[in-house]
């Protein structure tokens, strides 16, 4: 067994955290044991996998995705997490359901769950939607299991709702935390969640929101910062102050992208959309009023060009500690004169963290497989263990 | 060895039957001890599912699905079933294929089958169409297999068809033989196959034929209701009048949804459209007549509409066998006040018996897996049996 | 062992070819040795997989399709060979994802590979695209796994280009193989490539363009015919050219279907679209020029209009060798009477070669699956023969 494996499981061991059960929706309903139970099994599971050992800890069974909005990298970070464990995906395709005739959703998450282990669900388009929607299949679930519908009962791992984009946020972390060097590492260090110009509109909110109530459970400092007009949701930033007053780190939020930069270790310059602006435009989506939408589309667009030097450039990145701050991004980004005419950053600054930024995505679907392997095991280490010293390999 | 298992496996060798090389597409085709091979296996794959043994009885192999109607849970009980069994699905989706430029039916079987095990198929919109294509299919891949064209000759299964609907009809069947305690104890029961209003239209009839010519075979008084009007396929009345002579149980047509809830052990209230709509609307769905389509739409919701009473309500329950009646239903229902102001069923009953029809519906899948199992293995009991004496686990 | 096995795996062995960690996007760019090898992997596969034998070489893992053109017998030829090597198919499809957000190939690419070992494109609308294409989704993969964003190296297999089907041509090339009796009998043989009428346009050139590169490396006499205008890509016409001098084979071109099937021991009659005219058509596309598309494709079609004549029915069949050349196609034919008015072949000749052509099909999932084997195996022979004496059943 290699040193770094049993490193891992004996943390994985001594963690003792139970998710068994239990579904992934929202970090800060989970406890410190737990999310580093989760990330512990992610880089097991990395590991293993580079050692050619096969990781099917499901014979079979189903995987059922639910995308509400459209997704590369999301959608193949499932399907890959998925398939590592065993599972066979099975799209939950709406447009092609009986979901449109009428049909509650307490019925069909029983419908698509007789031999399913795991449902991971992307709601992100609606403020006030997808956080709830995910919570009312989770307790259609438990009663169908309750009263014996269901075999098994199947975890339910957020893909990204209205609130927080968990396997994002996991994996910014699991990425940060090998590049300094360990959980430890990060206490007392900078990071910038930044707003960033982008001339498109309706960003989920979800990413800076999962970043910040994340970060800050961490002793880290985290420096929100937007244009005026750009918040993100009250309780996030509750939870987000509350995290820096528990873990004895910091959380301040301003309206200056430059003053974020300053001397940060880390910086996240995303464009998002502002807050009222989503709900603005969850009314108007669920009222199907496209002409509505257009406006709020053009006076959004005008709002977002008042800041457009809110670019991540190389002038902005010589504020940051020591002129070698870190930069992150969930991709895809927009890139000045690369993906479009003017973005949220600049082709040189991407460049250079381009292969970085790859990585921090790879984590992705480890961290999916990690929440799906945590909430369907009693034992998560013993099953692990089992797979690693079976003697097989994954690739002949 | 658990006892329920051991008599199940008994139970199926004795039957000794033989569905090797063959289809399932119409219940009425199959013998009754073929039928009894397909139930006897469904019920042990649901038993040593849930005894968490693996049942992949195919390493590999593909499942090829079929959808020329929109579905939810037929299109998840059929990826689960495929996936219980080892197969991985591949869904022939004719928007994306070829098929739109002038291929035909016996091409396009043999040119998906090549390294394919079963194919499921849904065709229920067109009357006369369905049940056609199916055969169709069938002896393109019987050439195909015979011509050496393929190695293996794919089972076809009928997962609803103009004429019959048996993973659903067959799933009713072991719902109500385990509710009452084993096939004998269904002989004399009374079921009542009602139509029920529904304010959609071009509900397809395969549903209750399906119920009607397989219930008649158990020795069952089986009512069929509906409003003048609303006949279903000659064939297949006459089907359900022989059986119910051959079982000795008896089939009787009324035009009262009281006259059948009446002391009726179980009831089945579901809406559908009458036999001479859907012809006309499969003449009109031909032409591509979309204004033709709308006006006929508009006369049979009309026609619908002078049905209203025929709503499956408390009051009508009051009439069955001791006010306690069974109430079955494919799903999704139509029900009052929930899915649309008003429906085939009030909420109240609906509720009421709402967890058992979850449970009718998750017999499905270990259906579907039966009848490809039944059709692709010599000796489907010693296969099962070889998996469940494995010492396996399907889930670590 | 069986003899067949046995020899090739000794041939397979001989062979020495190296394609471990490359990918298969034309077939001139590859050696005899590379050629022979993937041409004995594939009839290793067919051959183990009738005996009922699992060829699972992977445990887990993804494999890619990117499909920018429909397809039905590509799309299924890829599952199943992904399948039988115990790959999961996981589907880009660019409508769903967000590449229309202005995504670089060359993120894509590692975003979609994370646990990937292979990736399947077809990509043959645009002149001078698809080929480049898979080169850059090729140098994107390259350079993530040289830089560890990826873990392994997925093989990139061409389904279809602007250049070349080599999927097609290697299976075409194994049936005439077999049906003469070996790579020997084929030297000398006359294969005659012609140009077919067919009622629609816009069909690729790669299929023709792959067969003479690849027939001409066989010593056959390979004669090329089309009415004026229907040029291929001249830098395929020169690979052809120079094959044939290195096999001791030739290469003609005419603008006669008599001449070319005169004599001829095989003919693959076939439409395709004049170069020019994919040339403009891409042009077209890439503007968005819909009027100008129905333009180009009125004109076209008055074009091809003037050569129903270049139809192969059975006066043409006759004057090929002793009257009894042998009939090749890709599929789906544009059959007489059958598909269309007019086409490509009478219904008569159609009919007499039909089960030939569809096992001209059957041998294409293995011709994948013995591409992604050899791409991704070191010693694939190793892996093969491992598998082979595993005493393991395919299907219980």
């Amino acid at each position: 067994m290699s040193a770094e494996i049993k490193i891992l499981l004996n943390e994985l061991k001594t963690l003792n955290a139970d998710l068994y059960g239990k579904d992934f929706l929202l970090t800060w309903e989970k406890s410190d044991a737990e999310l580093r139970a989760v990330l512990a099994i992610a880089e097991l599971l990395k590991g293993i996998h580079a050692k050619n050992i096969p990781l099917d800890m499901f014979k079979t069974g189903l995987a059922v995705s639910n995308f509400r909005d459209n997704s590369t990298r999301t959608r193949f970070s499932f399907a890959s997490a998925c398939n590592l464990l065993g599972l066979a995906v099975q799209d939950l395709d709406e447009g092609k359901s009986q979901i449109a005739h009428g049909e509650t959703v307490r019925e069909t998450a029983n419908m698509i769950s007789f031999l399913t282990e795991a449902i991971g669900i992307r709601d992100d388009m609606f403020i006030g939607k997808g956080h709830t929607y995910m919570k009312e299949v989770a307790e259609a679930l438990d009663d169908g299991f309750k009263q014996g519908v269901l075999n098994q009962r199947p975890a339910v791992v957020n893909l990204q709702c209205d609130l927080d984009h968990p396997t994002q946020s996991m994996s910014d972390l699991l990425f940060i935390k090998n590049h300094f060097g360990g959980f430890d590492m990060l206490k007392g260090k900078k990071i910038a969640m930044t707003w960033a110009y982008s001339p498109s509109y309706g960003k989920p909110l979800s990413v800076p929101q999962g970043v910040i109530c994340l970060m800050t459970r961490f002793g880290m400092n985290v420096e929100l910062a937007y244009p005026e007009g750009y918040d993100l949701l009250p309780e996030t930033i509750e939870v987000a102050k509350k995290n820096a007053q528990d873990s004895g780190g910091s959380f301040n939020v301003s309206n200056s992208m430059k003053s974020a930069f300053k001397n940060a270790d880390i910086v996240y310059p995303k464009s998002w959309a502002p807050y009222k602006v989503m709900e603005r435009r969850t009314a108007l989506l669920e009222d199907g009023d496209h002409p509505g939408l257009k406006e709020l589309e053009k006076e959004c667009l005008a709002q977002n060009a008042r800041h457009t030097d809110w670019e991540c450039d190389e002038a902005k990145m010589k504020l940051s500690k020591d002129g070698r701050g870190l930069y992150l991004h969930c991709l895809p980004a927009d890139i000045t004169d690369v993906s479009c005419k003017q973005g949220e950053v600049s082709a040189k600054v991407f460049e250079k963290y381009r292969i970085g930024t790859y990585k921090e995505a790879g984590y992705k679907p480890f961290v999916i497989a990690a929440m799906i392997a945590a909430c369907t095991k009693k034992h998560p280490a013993k099953v692990i263990e089992t797979l690693y010293t079976s003697g097989l390999k994954r690739v002949l």
